[in-house]
């Protein structure tokens, strides 16, 4: 009987649970608060992440530990890895945690991205964006998620503003300035590679983001092979060099058919809960299938499928419940302003149908301006 | 919030919890053991059925009730049922409990049904042999299940043997006497009825047993559509009757191109588990969306599917694992002799397909002879 631990207790710790059971696995989940989502599925051990005694104890009740939160501590990360195995591995991790790293190794490896300069101080700051020109984007370079920690500078004018909003906390987790992308649409990649080395990769997913926060995922992707072949060899060249186990995303901006390189999530990611009713295997499931070291599953997939993110609070559900090939997925989760409670996945056998269903929940949830976006690039494929 | 209790913590608890979680409800389990394997996917409070103060702390504790277990004691089903909603309903309940009732109902609702006698005593059992003559069997009316409490009567010669076997029971659970059946075929209806009396079935389901174990299913059946749709209307013509509410199963047995029903499982059911991959909406999340009072989602199937039951110990996982359409569900339950402890699915787009994945699981785990009868089934469509 093996346990597995999962560092972070929200809804991804909670779907690779529900994804984890049938493979007659145990779980510990480990997070900060005692009503986290996950808990609700699995036994649940409350402690900070950065206290030892804690980790000893989930150390001491696992057999193998992976995250649902990459920003655990890099050092809470190596402190378990000397005792268990640990997959993605602390140093994944640890590149993924920066986006200094992670851009600098994308560059390294030849994936293209983004002109991005380091930001130390407010000098560097003035010179960079001389440098990048405007507009461009002011990040932190640690623990941003969901666009938080993020400022747009539209003209040399912002940068003070810039600075009054992040500088503050250059010390603590760094920043860095991008050139600003005029992507023609955003796209990720979920790869998982195995404890043995074979890699697979789910089909190209689109993805739409609403202030930052992702709002609707479509796959399979209208574009040419090659374009899919060049952003599944990106994903596949990050895995190996990190020597990569498990699930993760590369996100990638996609302009006049180039793709560029935005981020690597070192976890299952919110661009791929499709995949539990989408693909023949959930990204939930060979995430645990690779911590286990056993035999990936197929990631091709069923038809085609939307999912969309409930933000804020649930919406009505029987719509999505009436709807054949609707799926319902509802975190446990008590409603707050900005908080993923939950998403839908909408599967249809073609591009027609889905954009008919969509249409459909979009008007009886009154979400038309969630799903019109999806409906159009549906509706372009002919 | 609503949370489901659900009496009994098997592994249909334990699929009924997965199934459940991502429509957001909360559950209990209640079993008579610690170690109950629902208990690793949901809150467990151990108690005997009997229990009134174990039965009031249950009902204090969730919203609604249900079943994994047909065989809760009628009275404490009914003392449930004064203090919450309980679905299926106790009268629904009683009624599968009891070979002679369901039986008597079979007929009353014009299924045809074998040839069924009550026993109550030792002279009523020899003049039951004589009327039926053989074979024919010997049943428990009450709390038989996987083939346990029969006793099959070759010969008149049997009788003795049969009530040295089984009469000691009879003032516990009753005793009736069926004509045996040479089935050409063993069938299965899974149906469920929502609430509002909305009635879905999925596709028949052939069945195959291994010393009175379920051993294999297949969906769909090769048949005619009027078959079909007389399987059907029987499932809905019970379920009406009963006011029934979530998901049951009616065994067929089918014997020149007619049926007759053997009985009533007032539950999810063995035979519906390859819903979880091969339909659109599984046995377990329809009877949580019934019993919530819930849409019910989309029976339809996604291919054909193939369950393969795994009784005493759990096989070699890497075949299904390796076999793109193979899932694997393993209970978490300890290894015993006779006990049911996971299942696979494999589901492909076509019979040929799923026949050549069978031969190859077949093959590799050494189970040649549980996989030959469903590829015969396959083959035999041409
Ligand atoms: N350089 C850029 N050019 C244009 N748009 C950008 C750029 N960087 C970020 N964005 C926009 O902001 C969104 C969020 O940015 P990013 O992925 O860097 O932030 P995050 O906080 O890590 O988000 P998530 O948690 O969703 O991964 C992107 O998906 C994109 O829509
Ligand atoms: N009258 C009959 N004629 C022929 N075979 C029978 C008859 N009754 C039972 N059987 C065989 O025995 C198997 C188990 O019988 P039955 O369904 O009555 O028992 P059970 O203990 O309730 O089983 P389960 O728990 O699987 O429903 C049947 O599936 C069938 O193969």
């Amino acid at each position: 009987m093996t346990t597995v631990g999962i560092l972070g207790g929200g809804q991804l710790a909670r779907m690779l649970a529900l994804a984890g059971a049938p493979l007659g696995l145990r779980l510990l989940v480990m997070d900060t608060v005692a009503d986290a989502c996950a808990g609700q599925c699995a036994p649940l051990l409350v402690g900070d992440y950065r206290d030892e005694a804690a980790l000893a104890e989930f150390a001491s009740r696992v057999d193998v530990a992976t995250f649902d939160f990459e920003n655990v501590p890099a050092e809470s990360a190596e402190w378990l890895a000397q005792r268990i195995p640990v997959f993605p591995s602390p140093r994944a991790l640890a590149v993924a945690q920066d986006r200094l790293a992670e851009k600098t190794l994308f560059r390294e490896l030849g994936i293209p991205v983004p002109e991005f300069v380091d930001v130390p101080t407010r000098a560097a700051l003035e010179a960079a964006v001389a440098q990048l020109g405007t507009p461009c984007i002011l990040k932190t370079r640690r623990l941003g998620y969901d666009g938080k920690g993020q400022f747009r500078i539209r003209s040399a004018a912002d940068v003070g503003a810039a600075w009054d909003a992040l500088g503050g906390q250059v010390a603590n987790v760094g920043l860095i300035l991008e050139g600003f992308v005029a992507f023609d649409r955003e796209l990720s990649v979920i790869g998982v590679r195995g404890r043995d080395g074979e890699f697979r990769s789910w089909p190209l997913t689109e993805n739409w983001h609403v202030d930052g926060v992702l709002s609707a995922s479509l796959a399979p992707v209208a574009c040419t092979p090659a374009l899919a072949e060049q952003a599944y060899a990106h994903a596949r060249a990050l895995a190996e060099r990190l020597e990569y186990t498990g699930v993760f995303a590369l996100e990638l901006f996609c302009r006049d058919g180039l793709l560029l390189a935005n981020e690597l999530a070192p976890r299952v990611h919110n661009s791929g809960h499709w995949t539990i009713e989408g693909a023949e295997t959930s990204q939930f499931e060979n995430h645990m299938r690779a911590v286990l070291g056993l035999p990936l599953g197929d990631t091709g997939m069923l038809g085609h499928a939307c999912m969309l993110n409930w933000i804020g609070a649930m919406p009505d559900a029987a719509p999505v419940l009436q709807a054949s090939g609707g799926h319902w997925h509802d975190y446990g989760k008590s409603p707050r302003a900005g908080r993923k409670v939950g998403h839908a996945t909408l599967r249809a056998g073609g591009p027609v149908e889905l954009a008919r269903m969509l249409h459909d929940v979009g008007s009886a949830l009154g979400r038309v301006e969630q799903v019109a976006p999806v409906i159009g690039s549906l509706r372009s494929r002919g």
